[in-house]
C-alpha cells in the first residue's frame, strides 16, 4: 500500500522504475512469462502441462532481524517466507537459490544458519540449487521455484463479488512477539515461548494453497499486514471488501491483550505468513474439509463486494456490528512500506 | 580456487555448509533438478524438450563496485553478469527476477539505475518478471532465467583429452581499468576511454554461447580471472591443461603494458565475462566460422591433457616455449577469493 507521508514509497518506487518498464517489455514479447511483477510469484512457461512460479525475497541485517538474531532460525525464516509465496499461488516446491553477503567467514554462524536452512529445506523437498556468496553487510536472498498445473495459480486478481474472505491460522502473533522483544508490551516468559516461533520461524502454508487451486478464487500470503495485503488482492481484482473485526483469528495469548491492540496486530501486525484467500460460498464445506484434512483452523473473516469508486475500499465491521469510523479504520489500514 | 592462507575461504565454505547438504537431497529425490550447485547454471526440467537454466549473482557495494559508482552502469552490469552464466551454459535468457537493497529511495539513482538495466534487458530480449525492494546497505541481487533445449547444456564437467582450450574475445581489460581507477598504472584519458566498457558494462556472450552447443564440450564465462575459472572445468572434468602464455588474447592497450602486467591482467584479473570452452581439434572450422559470424575472435590458447595427479594441473608455456617455475606460475594462479 502506498504511503502518503512518504516522497517515493515502496510501490511508487516499484511501479515507476521497474513495472512500467517489465510490462511494457512483456506486451512486445510474451513468448514464455505467463505473469510478471505483481503477484506472489511470476509464472514461466514450462512445456505442455506446467508453469513454474518463482519468487524472490531480500532479508536485510537491522530491518527483517536483529543483528544477533539466532542464525538457525534465520536460516529457516529466510527460506519460510518465499516457501509463503510458493504456497499462495498453490505452487508445490522444486529448489531454491541462496546468495547471501557475510560480513566475515564465521563457520559457528554457518554452521547455525546451514542448520536451520536445511532443516525447512528437507520438510518441504525443496533442495538448494544453486547461488552465490560475497562478503559485505549481512544479506540474504532467497529464490524459489514451483511447479504448478497450467493456468491453475491462484492469482491476486481473481476475487469474485460474494466471495468469502478467509484467512489460516491465528495472525498477529509475530508482532506481539516484535513487542515484548522491543519491550513496548510485557509478555510472561511462558506466554513469549508459546508465541515467539510465529515471528522466528514461520509455517508457510504449502499444503493448503495445493489444496485450494480447485477452490479458491484468489490467495496472497500475509506478510505486510493483513488489511494492506488484502488490498493488494482488492486492487487487482478491483473489489471492495467487508471485514469483521471480531472474527479475525488470535491466539490465547494474543486475546489476553487489550482489545485494541489485538484489533491493531491482527488486522495490520505483519509477518504472519498465513494465507488470506477468496472464495465462493459454495465451497464452504469443501474448506471445512481441508481445514480438517490439514488440521489448520480457517476463519472466514468477510466477503467481497462490488467496487464503489476508483480505489478499493474495506469496511470494517465493528464488534457491536457498527461499522468503523474513518479514523478508527485508518489506524488499522497501515501497512509496512520499507520506504516510509 | 581455494585460498591457501584463508580459514575458510570461498570455496570452502559452499562446499561445507551448503553443497554437501545440497548434494544428499538431490540424490535422495532426484525430481525436477537436472543440475546442482556447481556449474555456471542450475538446471531444472521444464516439460519433455526444455530445461531451464537458472544463476544467481549479489553484488555488493564496495566490494564489486565502487560506492559512488555510475547508476546507469551499475543497472547494465548487474543483469550483464548473470546473462553471462546463461551464455556459457549455451542458454537463451527468458527473464529476471530483481531484489535491491537501498540506502534510500534517491529517484535519480533509481531513473539511472532502470535506464542501464532495462537497456541490457531490451538488447537480450530478457524483461524483468518480480522480485524485492528493501530498506538496508545497497545490494544488488539478480536471479536469472534461461530455457535450453533438453541435456544441450554446456557443463563444466564436459572436457575431454585432447580438446583445444578456447577464448572469446580479449581479456585483462577490466583488470587494467580498476588498475588504472586505482591509480596502481597511469593511463592516457584515450587508452582509458577505450577499455574501461569493459568493467563497466560488459558484454554477456549469449550468441556465443548458443552456437557453442553442438560444438564445446565444455564451458564456462571468465569472473574471477581465466586460470582460476579454467580449474573448475579441470577439477569437474579431471584433467590437466596446457595454456600458452603468448596467445591470450589482448586488447591493444593491454599490450602497451609491461609483459609482466599483460600476463598477470590476462591469465587473473578477471570481470572479463568472456567465454572459455573447449572442443575437439576437429571442430577448428567451425568454431573459425562462428567467430567470423559473431564479429567476435576466438583464440585457441591451450589444450586439454590427461590427468597427473588428484588436484589438476595447468602447465604454463612462455614466449620462448619454457614451461613456467612453479613460482612464476603460482602469480598467475591466483584466483579471486570474497573471503581471502
Amino acid at each position: 500500500m502506498q504511503s502518503q507521508s512518504s516522497p517515493l514509497g515502496e510501490f511508487d518506487l516499484i511501479q515507476r522504475f521497474f513495472k512500467t518498464q517489465s510490462e511494457a517489455m512483456l506486451a512486445a514479447n510474451p513468448r514464455s512469462v505467463t505473469l510478471g511483477i505483481g503477484d506472489d510469484c511470476a509464472l514461466l512457461k514450462a512445456g505442455p502441462l506446467e508453469e513454474i512460479a518463482i519468487t524472490s525475497d531480500m532479508l536485510v541485517s537491522g530491518r527483517h532481524f536483529f543483528a544477533d538474531a539466532n542464525p538457525e532460525w534465520l536460516g529457516w525464516k529466510a527460506l519460510a517466507v518465499n516457501l509463503s509465496d510458493l504456497a499462495a499461488m498453490g505452487a508445490k516446491p522444486l529448489g531454491f537459490t541462496l546468495a547471501l553477503a557475510l560480513p566475515d567467514a564465521n563457520p559457528f554462524w554457518l554452521e547455525a544458519f546451514s542448520k536451520g536452512l536445511f532443516a525447512i529445506a528437507n520438510q518441504y523437498a525443496c533442495p538448494l540449487i544453486g547461488g552465490d556468496t560475497t562478503a559485505g553487510p549481512l544479506n540474504i536472498c532467497i529464490t524459489a521455484f514451483g511447479s504448478i498445473p497450467k493456468e491453475k495459480a491462484i492469482r491476486r486478481s481473481g476475487a469474485l463479488e460474494g466471495d468469502d474472505i478467509w484467512v489460516s491460522g491465528t495472525i498477529g502473533d509475530a508482532r506481539l512477539t516484535l513487542a515484548a522483544l522491543r519491550h513496548e508490551i510485557e509478555l510472561s516468559q511462558t506466554d513469549l515461548a508459546l508465541i515467539e516461533g510465529r515471528m522466528h520461524q514461520p509455517t508457510p502454508r504449502i499444503e493448503l494453497g495445493s489444496a485450494l487451486r480447485e477452490i479458491a478464487n484468489s490467495a496472497l500470503d500475509i506478510s505486510d499486514g493483513l488489511l494492506g495485503d488484502l488490498r493488494h488482492v482488492l486492487k487487482q481484482s478491483r473489489k471492495d471488501a467487508e471485514v469483521f473485526l471480531d472474527r479475525l483469528p488470535k491466539s490465547a495469548t494474543l486475546l489476553k491483550q487489550s482489545l485494541n491492540t489485538q484489533n491493531q496486530y491482527a488486522a495490520s501486525g505483519g509477518d504472519d505468513y498465513e494465507l488470506c484467500f477468496t472464495a465462493p460460498t459454495s465451497q464452504r464445506e469443501a474448506i471445512a474439509k481441508i481445514s480438517a484434512n490439514l488440521h489448520l483452523p480457517l476463519t472466514q473473516i468477510g466477503s467481497i463486494r462490488p467496487m464503489q469508486s476508483s480505489q478499493p475500499e474495506i469496511s470494517l465491521i465493528h464488534q457491536n456490528g457498527m461499522k468503523l469510523s474513518p479514523q478508527g479504520a485508518s489506524a488499522l489500514l497501515q501497512s509496512f512500506d520499507h520506504f516510509a
